[in-house]
C-alpha cells in the first residue's frame, strides 16, 4: 500500500522538477564553487542564480541571503551571531527574548545564551497560540533581541510580525534585532522581507524541504546593516558570515523551490483552505477540537484532538493503513509528552495528548488531493469506531 | 572540450554508485528521520547504516560519529564546541593552540577563541611543511586544545598526528583535546581511530565530497568522553550535539562513499603512487620544484612552482585547453596573494606565487589514468614554452 502522506509541515517531498535541476551538480557540473577554473565559474553562477531566486522569491535583495545547510542552523546563526556581535562590540551580554512557543532551533540557543549570562525573557501566547502584544511592552530596556516565528509550525497560526516588530523597535535602538522564522510560513503565506524590513524586521529564516526543494539548503535573509558574526568560520564563503564549500546542487534546488512556491501562490492558498475547511468540519462532526481555529492560520496546518483518545495511538494506527500523519513536531516525535506548543497555550495536558497533526501538502508537486483528504478521513473514521468500541467495552 | 579535471583535493566527482544509493531519498523515501511513522523509521535506519559505515570505514564505533553538513561546520563544532565545554565548566577562557598550515575553518574559529580571551599559540611548520615537534613542548601548560590536520590539503604532507598527540597529552590533563582535521587524509591514506585515540587523538574530521561522496555531509568522529557543547541548537539530533532535520540522501551517500573509498585502499594508494612519480619527475625534468618532495606525503597531491612562472597564468592558460588544475586551496582561490601554507614553510614568496596545485583522483571512481596524466603534461609543455618564448622575447 503507498504511503498517503499528510506531513507535510515535517518536511515535503522533493519536486521532481527541483530534482531535474539539481542533478547537473550531482553529475558533470561537480565543481568547487570557489574554484577559478571554467568548471568553477560555471558552479559559481548556479549559486549567484539561486541567490537571486531566493532573494526574488521573498522580495529581498540577493546580496541580503545568506545560505545555510537547514533552518536550524540559520536561526542559530541569527542568535548566536548577533548576540556575538554584541558582546565583542559591548564586551557583555544583555537581553534576548523570544516566544513559548519558538522551535527548539530558536529556543534552545536562546536559553544557552541565557547559561551565558544574558538576561532571558519569554513572550506569552494567548489560548489561540496567538503571541500577547503586551507582553512587547513589558519587555526590559535592555533586551536587543527578539525572535518570532512568522507561522506556528504545529498549529500553524500566523503570528502579527509586522506589528511586533514595530511595538519592538518603537522604543529601543535601531540596531537591536528583530528576527522571524519564516520556515513553516513561507510557501504557505504571502511574504515581503522588504516590507517586513520597513515594518521592523532585521533577519528571516527560509528553508527548502519545506517548499519541495532538498534537505540540506536554507537561508539567512537579512539586512546588512545587522551586526553579525559568523557560527561557522573558515574559507569565508556567503560574505563571511558561513564558511565551507557550498552545496551547489542543494542550493540549486533551493533556489528552483522558491520560484516554484511562491508562482500562483494566491491560488493555492485558495485551494489549500477548502481542504482545509473540509476536514475539519469533519473532525468538528466527529467531536474532535481543532486547536487555534478562530486564529489566522496557514492553510494546510490543522492540530486537533479527540478527548479521550491518545494522539500518538491515532498516528500509529493510520500508519498500519499506510497513511501518514503526526502527533507534533517531528523533532519532539519519539519522545514521551505532549506539544510544548500546546501547554504554552494552556490547553489541558490531558487534551493535548491527544493532539494529531495533519498538514497538507500544498506546493506545485505533491499538493494533497481532496479525495486523499477524504481517504484519510474514511480510515480515520475507522480508527476511531475501534477506538471507541474497545473504550466502551473497557 | 571535455575537463580533465586534476583538483579533487578541492572537491571529486559523486561517484555515480553513491549517487544511486542518494536517489532514493530524493525520491519515494523522502521522509523526516524524526518522525515515528513507518516512512520515517525507513529514513532513521538509513541514517543508522551509514552511521555504522563511517563508523567503520574509520575503525571507530557508531556512538563516536557526529555528522554534520561539512568539514568546515565539523571542526567549527569542534573547536568552538570544546571551547564553549570547558568555559561552561572553568568559567574562563584557557590556552588554544594550531598550526601555521591549518585549513581556515580550524585557523579562523581558532583565531575567534583569541579574541574572545582565549592564548593562542601557532606551531610551526619546517621547510618540508611538517609540524615540528619540539613546537609541543613549548606549548604553556594552559593549552587545553591543540589542533593539527592530518595531511595538508595544499602540499599533501602527512602530519605525525599520533606521535604529536602523545608529546601534547604527556604532560597534561587527559581531558585536554587534540584533535586532527582528517579530511584530506581520509581515503588516501589509512586511518584508524580507534589507534589514534590510544595514541592521544580525541577527535577527527571527515568530509564525504572529498571521497566520491556529496556536498553536504561531513562527519565530528569523537571520543565519547570528550567535552563537548552543540554549534547548532535545537531539536537535539546527533545526540544533541548538531540539531537539525536530517540531510538523509546526504549522509546515505557518505556512508556510500566510505564504505567504496576504504575498499582496496592500499592498492589504490600504489596506483596513485605511480602517477605521482610519473608526474613529478617530469615537473623536475621541466624545471619546476615540488615543494614538500622530501616529505611523507599524500600519494595523489603534487604542488609545485616553475621559477619565474605565475601559477594563476599556468592555471588559465591549461583551463583554455580544457584541464582543470588550481593554484592552491579552492577556499583562497580567487583571492589575490600566494599560498599561506608555502609562506609558513618559508618558500620565498616570488617562487610561492608560481605554485600549482594538481590532485588527482583515486576513488573507485573518477580517478585518473596515466594517459591523462600524459595529457595534462604534454597541455603544460606547450603552455610553457609558449610562457618560455614570450619571456625570452620581452
Amino acid at each position: 500500500m503507498s504511503t498517503l502522506y499528510f506531513d507535510h509541515n515535517a518536511t515535503t517531498p522533493l519536486d521532481p522538477f527541483v530534482l531535474e535541476a539539481m542533478l547537473p551538480y550531482m553529475g558533470a557540473n561537480f565543481a568547487n564553487a570557489s574554484a577559478t577554473y571554467t568548471a568553477g565559474r560555471e558552479a559559481r553562477r548556479a549559486v549567484d542564480l539561486a541567490r537571486e531566486q531566493v532573494a526574488a522569491a521573498i522580495n529581498a535583495d540577493p546580496s541580503e541571503v545568506i545560505f545555510t545547510a537547514s533552518g536550524s542552523e540559520a536561526n542559530n546563526l541569527l542568535v548566536r551571531g548577533y548576540a556575538d556581535a554584541w558582546h565583542a562590540e559591548a564586551g557583555k551580554p544583555a537581553g534576548v527574548a523570544y516566544t513559548s512557543i519558538e522551535h527548539p532551533c530558536v529556543a534552545q540557543p536562546v536559553r544557552a545564551l541565557g547559561r551565558a549570562g544574558w538576561a532571558v525573557k519569554e513572550l506569552a501566547v494567548n489560548k489561540s497560540g496567538v503571541v500577547e502584544m503586551d507582553g512587547i511592552s513589558g519587555l526590559p530596556a535592555q533586551t536587543r533581541l527578539l525572535s518570532v516565528m512568522s507561522a506556528n509550525n504545529e498549529t500553524g497560526v500566523l503570528q502579527p510580525v509586522a506589528k511586533l516588530a514595530g511595538q519592538f523597535k518603537a522604543d529601543r535602538d535601531p540596531s537591536c534585532c528583530f528576527h522571524t522564522d519564516a520556515v513553516q510560513a513561507f510557501g504557505k503565506h504571502p511574504l515581503s522581507f522588504r516590507d517586513l524590513n520597513s515594518a521592523g524586521v532585521d533577519a528571516l529564516t527560509l528553508s527548502a524541504h519545506k517548499i519541495g526543494g532538498p534537505k540540506g539548503a536554507a537561508a539567512l535573509v537579512r539586512d546588512r546593516q545587522l551586526p553579525l558574526m559568523p557560527l561557522v568560520y573558515g574559507g569565508g564563503q556567503e560574505q563571511g558570515l558561513r564558511s565551507g564549500t557550498e552545496n551547489v546542487a542543494a542550493i540549486v534546488g533551493f533556489g528552483v523551490a522558491c520560484a516554484r512556491a511562491v508562482t500562483h501562490l494566491e491560488a493555492r492558498i485558495a485551494q489549500a483552505r477548502i481542504l482545509q475547511q473540509h476536514l475539519e468540519a469533519w473532525l468538528k462532526i466527529r467531536g474532535a477540537v481543532v486547536f487555534s481555529d478562530t486564529a489566522a492560520r496557514l492553510p494546510n496546518t490543522t492540530f486537533a484532538a479527540f478527548p479521550g483518545i491518545d494522539g500518538e495511538t491515532l498516528v500509529s494506527l493510520l500508519d498500519r493503513q499506510g497513511i501518514a500523519i503526526s502527533s507534533g513536531a517531528a523533532c519532539g516525535s519519539g519522545k514521551s509528552g505532549v506539544s510544548a506548543v500546546l501547554l504554552a497555550m494552556g490547553i489541558d495536558p490531558l487534551l493535548a495528548k491527544g493532539a494529531i497533526r495533519m498538514s497538507l501538502g500544498m506546493m506545485p508537486s505533491g499538493a494533497n488531493t481532496i479525495e486523499e483528504v477524504d481517504r484519510l478521513l474514511g480510515q480515520l473514521d475507522k480508527v476511531l469506531s475501534q477506538l471507541q468500541r474497545f473504550a466502551a467495552v473497557a
